[in-house]
């Protein structure tokens, strides 16, 4: 691909802020002291949880479907997707009386189902495949007209999720040491780059990633982007692979990528809910997991004595069937 | 007993919030628009959930270690308890640097002695009934000089619980219609009503009670304080009986007292984590668990249309024991 590496924005973050703000919550940061002194380091935690829709993935789709012109908008928008960006993107396009016709994968769990349909998402079923899921968007495209809103591989996607880092540092007094998100398309990361460069050039941003979905820690090892092959974790959200957008920002502007097994993710959301109250998807307790191993890891541990944001990226999860 | 009732007093409610400011969290209000849709109401919560030591418990405590003299706090505190005061009683203590008795039931679950533990509480363990807990308690003040801190029939522990209204009331820029407490022994349902009269005159002060431990409510019908016997609950926070200073400003102050069936607690305990991200424990969610109730009450729902407050009084409990 032949596109222009994404760069950091002030005006085009701020201007994504300002178009998203009556849609979206500005999340609080929170504390543990009891966190705290068990890992060591100064942590606070930006409860995107309690986002709008459960999850970032609000600001970037409510970026994309208001940023698009009268004319763009009148046909809908599409994506395919079975996770938080189909809720989010059904709820932006309702909120601007526009259809948004959703792609699922037919084994899609029913409590995912309902909740695009909740939010007045039109469904379209498929094969779980994504040659299926492709050709059926593309064919739903084709008839309706509907713009695509891709899940993290579209600009004002990528400059909506970058308004998450922006409030962080805004209602922060202290410029952290560190800013970690979880990686997945790269979407929130790449945002969060891109407005770590701006709002705190010192920063450090890193990245947690699941060991049974550690394309993007292999494409950075590499400098090669490889993608998600049979992706196995509880982290559901992030089995999806780099983006032509996200991939080369990720590349240049991360410190690192850490890697964590799936017993501490789920370790990690215990805590969380047991320490803080906060009910976390396996997601977003990827963050907290990579400070957990790296706390115990025998050759230095880079977060001690530290400051560091850690993003909890979403809340949905079906809270029934919790892994402990 | 022949005890003067206590009355709302600006300046001892001030005095306690200033008293606890530092050892405290100020506790968000948060909304849900989605609940909001679905009762047919405005509300919002207060997270006491988030609270220190994980409970609103930490206010009254606080307040009654810090108010005691140099020569009182000498030599220590000690109370009975199995439950969050407890785990606020020896924090407060800790802080304060003196120690904290603390006489729990031979039965007393790990996680809630492990609690005590933590905060550096000094454990005595008894035989599970009341004679064995007072006559336990009562040797332990005689040998040791420690003042004892009630749970609840107490000025500095009820006064101390009154600021969580007066946050409440500060923070919003609305007058809400109702604000609804759980209520056991009663010592945040009567700090709510000494708030409220003060900053909140218009509002009525509601209380959501168990089923299973009715006696607030049996008592609040037949106007004479009617002990707890034999109570049977998941609400583990709210078994106790009002007390002699609880009760008749209970009596006198409160609108109504709704009772709720602990299936509609754990279906609440349940919305609370899936639509707001919160954990809270069953006592907490009672409020929640009143409204459900009204809004399906054939005979009217006081709640409907109206800016209801709820107290999530607070979030402990075995995450990996959820009741669904």
């Amino acid at each position: 691909m032949n596109q222009s590496r994404l760069q950091p924005d002030r005006l085009r973050t701020e201007e994504a802020h300002r178009r998203i703000a009556a849609y979206i919550h500005r999340t609080p940061l929170l504390s543990s002291r009891n966190i705290n002194q068990l890992l060591g380091a100064e942590l606070w935690f930006k409860c995107e949880n309690f986002q709008k829709a459960g999850a970032f993935k609000s600001r970037g789709a409510c970026n994309a479907v208001f940023s698009l012109s009268e004319k763009e908008a009148s046909r809908g928008v599409c994506t395919h997707s079975s996770g938080n960006h189909a809720q989010a993107l059904a709820r932006a396009a309702g909120l601007r009386s526009i259809s948004a016709h959703i792609v699922m994968p037919s084994n899609a769990p029913a409590v995912k189902v309902n909740a695009v349909k909740h939010y007045g998402g039109i469904i379209t079923f498929c094969e779980p495949t994504l040659e299926a899921r492709e050709s059926m968007l593309s064919g739903i495209r084709e008839t309706t007209g509907a713009v695509e809103i891709h899940p993290y591989n579209h600009p004002d996607v990528i400059y909506g999720q970058s308004t998450c880092a922006k409030e962080v540092f805004e209602d922060l007094d202290v410029q952290p040491d560190i800013i970690i998100t979880p990686v997945g398309g790269g979407g929130l990361l790449t945002g969060t780059c891109l407005s770590t460069r701006i709002w705190a050039p010192g920063t450090l941003v890193m990245a947690a990633e699941p060991e049974g979905a550690d394309d993007a820690f292999r494409s950075f090892t590499s400098g090669v982007l490889v993608p998600s092959e049979n992706p196995k974790t509880i982290a559901d959200g992030l089995l999806t692979s780099l983006g032509s957008l996200t991939w080369p920002v990720i590349r240049d502007e991360v410190a690192a990528i850490h890697t964590v097994p799936d017993e501490l993710i789920v370790q990690a959301m215990k805590l969380l809910m047991e320490r803080m109250k906060l009910v976390v998807e396996p997601s977003a307790a990827v963050t907290l997991a990579a400070l957990l191993k790296m706390h115990q890891n025998p050759e230095g541990n880079p977060f001690r004595g530290k400051k560091v944001v850690l993003v909890l990226s979403g809340g949905n999860v079906d809270v029934s069937r919790l892994p402990f």
